[in-house]
């Protein structure tokens, strides 16, 4: 076969690079800790009704394309049938060529279903029939597909009021998948609508018996959520920051201003840059306290578009690269909690490339003996998933950090087909690894380098997550 | 032939790119939609007197870069003959290699007039004398010269206040090159200085007899002038924006102190920020209604050498790069601008190329039914136009947006000779998108690929200009 | 010999590439314009007790990346004994793989030792050893080990309160090497901490003998102190700026308030910015009529790490890349030096690649007849001096100003054998100008592209240093 995605050894350039990938990367299982899957179609083991059902019901990066190429919104998040959509999607796949998306969804259709024909706007029909007599059997039920891409862990997200049924559940069916709940407290840390927030506060007053009038019953409220999270199996937090918050002082004013808008008698607090940067700080220590590692991502412009934000809700496909400085925030935030040995492994994703080499240096001022590689210039996130976005994470954190130490790939993903995209991963690290080792910049010895390849594609996250921090 | 700039395959690195290149890019017509050519001089289809002229009177790129070789001002912008300058601008050449102008000079010398030597302090003036030759016959007349590179269209770039005299001839004598006007009410939108400001205003009014004392009139007044450019043939808008304005509410208050500006009884109003925010909102509705597409040129600081402004006025070689940080604002107005329906077909032009990511996202935020490619991230401009800028952003646009949907070059030139450039991109594209073939990374299928081609250099644009968006 | 880090061609990708470095690059002079060597231990000519000494003690880079993989403080700052601290280094090297430390390292060792082993865990003490006993010897003496790498003038990094002791007495024993100091105000420009700052003051004014009580008089303390520097040899200035300060009024009341911070009846100054802004304008002044060039180096987020500066003080290798906004406040900044004819020739340094191309612009607005390259945008800084960093300068500098006015690399360094940076340099510029003539991109005319190389290397900084302007 030619050269292309359905060969064997699609991105891999050189003798070195297919060396790595076959005998260090490929056959490693997944460790997917941080995305956006179901937990109750894993609990119930569900079967998909169609590839249109995967693909397109709620992918907002496949929304966004087909929107782009005039495509009616009907046939996007509409009520078109799912195979009149289906074969709209078909049609705009010639056109995503240099798209992330035409190596994803040619990989899904090789990786899954062994399909090696470009999807188009000919074919589509018999694609789609195929696909979809394949997730109709029992090998390709939601479980099945995550085991047949040897996933070990994911980590899904969810919010602190989140009952985690489902997570309990899978955890007391004993599966051979960890599926474990990541503590995501957005809804508390940033004050949108305050008739919103309010309820959220009322109903975590409910699950926690805490009475909440202030910074630190608020506190006290999410450490008993995240006490429930951590015996559910939890390991890591997140949180969505556009634009990082700038150190305050938290005085006992703002506390009343919290106070009131909390109890309803006020819509407004007046610092609400202050009460995101004091308990995110709270929290910063609980999760040192607790073991959890701490993940950031920081940069995102969302819901740009407010007429589709009222249609769609949010993850419509309307977002987009934000532009805010954030090196000097961060630090400071970085800092205080360090000042006080409470800054627990922390991950920091960025959107902005450019902002690349601030995050690559920044995750190495706040280091701590016997901890490698604490805190991390996470993966190519979102926008930037795509063979140049993830070069240049890795470039750019070669150059200024360690690369042996990063934790590697994570799909933040939304659609049980995307482990391919461990797989794109997985070729474009060999690839550059083995290029350098070609030309000379690296050694040329394959244990040595194929080590690090093991590392970064399980090793390190494996580590990453078991390891507690001893805190002195 | 050596594989130099004067060999056919310049550029194109493998058997791919050339088949792009020869079979679906290279004998295309040229639609050079913004450019700062002189309409008068087409109109009268003027020939040059020398090469000089036309390459070193008023073009900024050379001007700087013989200023950073240290020749005197008197060779470059000052009252040393053509042939001095000349002189000066050939002992440069050797030392700008790596720089566009070498690429662009040579290919100009080449595509123009055959002439397959590096030019430099010892042949320029043979090669000066072997230009003025050919510029002195007809065929090498402004009509000419455009006709030789296949130009069907020039979009030259006009203040409101034009009488578009030159335009209206050429649209009378049916020539086979259409030469269209701009519409550019930059001194309209922002107030530099209050009493030039007023004095556009006075002239205003006298060309559309409307009295303008708010908001309101000045938006009517310049209403009228859209529809008599539309008249003449305009397709387009133009806006050249540093600080992208933050929103703002217009108030009586702000109506009262523009017309006081306006009237002459204070020097200043208040918010220009705001001024400049609503008219452009006005504006952009008007597009909209109109079927005009709008054009934003963001980031450039102008004008940083006050001494060479006084000297010089503007345009002289002394702008760069800026820094500003446009995410929000920009996504806010198009939001405004989009929840009522009135957002035209845009391009969004990008001088910093650290914020690429943020203008190929934005372009997916306000797509529109049936509309493919509404908004677009304009090709690479100014400063970016080169190898690597051109490179990068259509690297970026390729990843986050949809490539096949790009509408592709346009010169943003003083120089009627410089058409080469899109030879240039061309070339440039071509080997993209072949090197992707080569490396599997796109398909082994030249037409599809080709139709790619085809479709950027020549029929997007083509449709973008033709088909209105019907409005709802 | 297969392709490595100890082949002759390391980093020379094509016979072009090897020409260049061979025959213009490898053998000229080092002329390293800014570095932080110790002037005191090349007078004594001093000898290393160890590798260790020289690679450990005090180079931050090594301690960031020990840290990062984890080492305890104890063998990076700490008491452990020089050998263990070699032995955990090496220990990390084998993980360091694509950061620049694994090529300075292994470069440092070949070039200076003749090893071309990789350091690691097994080999360190026999490494150690060898490398030791080359130090004990006369021909590694501080000296020698310049004389060894053809250095030919060292720049150093002094406080205006400096007695320059050590630089008088290394000119009047005439060495062959030239080691001038570098006047370096920061202490006078910024205020961190106003009880060192009137100490600062009260020093300045017992040496100069000059009563400091305002701006103006801060200035005549300085201008003397800076005919100190000349007359020892001074060519040079320079600068560190976080965020480059914005245009400010001085007013009377401002020098009220300096006067008060100075006679310590205040601890504080309001308006800092307007300080740093008015005094770097008045020292630019003094540089320009004293012929002295001025060397900015912006961006840096430094000392982020609280508690690593209690520890340890500055340079502790918890600094980080910023992202602060420069291009409009330098902009006027230079324009206002500039339009009282005051500009002296400037490097503006910059440490966040994505604002190379604001930096690579900047310099093309304050040109001078007669002078080459009188604004430079500095050769790759710290973070960036690797070789992605040193291409993006590199190839930013060709596409947007004059590549051949360039003069080229300097080290920055605090350790005496990090020469082989200039190696290290010299082979980057040379593959990338090799690979553009094999490309076709260049002319295929050695001569030609290897008199840019020789100028980048040498004769550039050659001529900027000793080319006076000639005030008009």
């Amino acid at each position: 076969m030619t050269k292309t995605i359905f060969s064997d050894d699609f991105l891999l350039e050189n003798d070195f690079a297919k060396s790595l990938f076959y005998d260090f990367a490929k056959d490693l299982p997944i460790i997917d800790y941080h995305n956006h899957l179901s937990q109750a179609e894993i609990d119930n083991n569900k079967n998909y009704s169609s590839i249109a059902e995967i693909w397109l019901n709620g992918d907002h990066y496949k929304w966004r394309a087909m929107r782009t190429c005039g495509i009616p919104e009907n046939y996007i998040s509409g009520n078109a049938r799912d195979e009149e959509k289906f074969e709209k999607w078909a049609g705009c796949m010639p056109r995503l060529a240099r798209n992330p998306l035409f190596h994803w969804s040619h990989l899904e259709l090789k990786n899954n279903f062994g399909i090696d024909e470009y999807l188009n706007a000919n074919n589509w029909k018999d694609i789609y029939i195929q696909c979809n007599q394949f997730l109709a059997k029992s090998t390709f039920s939601s479980q099945a597909i995550l085991r047949n891409h040897k996933v070990e862990l994911v980590g899904t997200t969810d919010d602190p009021l989140d009952d985690l049924k489902s997570h309990i559940s899978i955890k007391n069916k004993n599966l051979d998948i960890k599926v474990i709940p990541t503590f995501r407290p957005d809804n508390f840390l940033f004050i949108k609508d305050a008739i919103e927030y309010r309820e959220n506060i009322r109903r975590l007053e409910i699950l926690t018996n805490i009475k909440i009038t202030n910074l630190e019953s608020l506190t006290a409220a999410l450490s008993i959520r995240i006490d429930f999270f951590v015996e559910v199996g939890c390991k890591m937090t997140d949180h969505g920051i556009t634009i990082f918050p700038s150190k305050a002082i938290w005085t006992k004013n703002d506390d009343e201003q919290l106070f009131k808008l909390i109890i309803g008698e006020s819509n407004s607090i007046e610092n609400r840059n202050g009460l995101t940067y004091h308990l995110l700080f709270n929290l910063f220590k609980l999760y040192r306290e607790k073991s959890l590692i701490a993940q950031m991502h920081i940069g995102a412009l969302r819901n740009t578009n407010t007429k589709m934000l009222s249609l769609l809700g949010k993850d419509a496909g309307v977002d987009s690269i934000g532009d805010d400085l954030q090196a000097y925030d961060l630090a400071v935030f970085l800092d205080d909690v360090n000042s006080i040995d409470s800054l627990p492994k922390t991950i920091l994703y960025n959107l902005n490339p450019s902002h690349n080499h601030v995050f690559a240096t920044m995750i190495g001022n706040f280091s701590e003996s016997g901890v490698e590689g604490k805190i991390q210039f996470g993966t190519a996130w979102w926008f930037l998933d795509q063979k140049d976005g993830i070069e240049e994470q890795l470039n750019t954190l070669s150059s200024l950090s360690v690369l042996s130490t990063f934790i590697g790939m994570t799909t933040d993903s939304r659609s049980i087909l995307s482990f391919s995209r461990h797989d794109y991963f997985r070729r474009i690290l060999c690839n550059l690894l083995g290029t350098d080792m070609k030309n000379g910049l690296l050694p040329n010895d394959l244990n040595w380098i194929g080590k690090i390849v093991n590392d970064i594609c399980y090793f390190n996250i494996k580590k990453y997550l078991q390891h507690n921090i001893i805190s002195t």
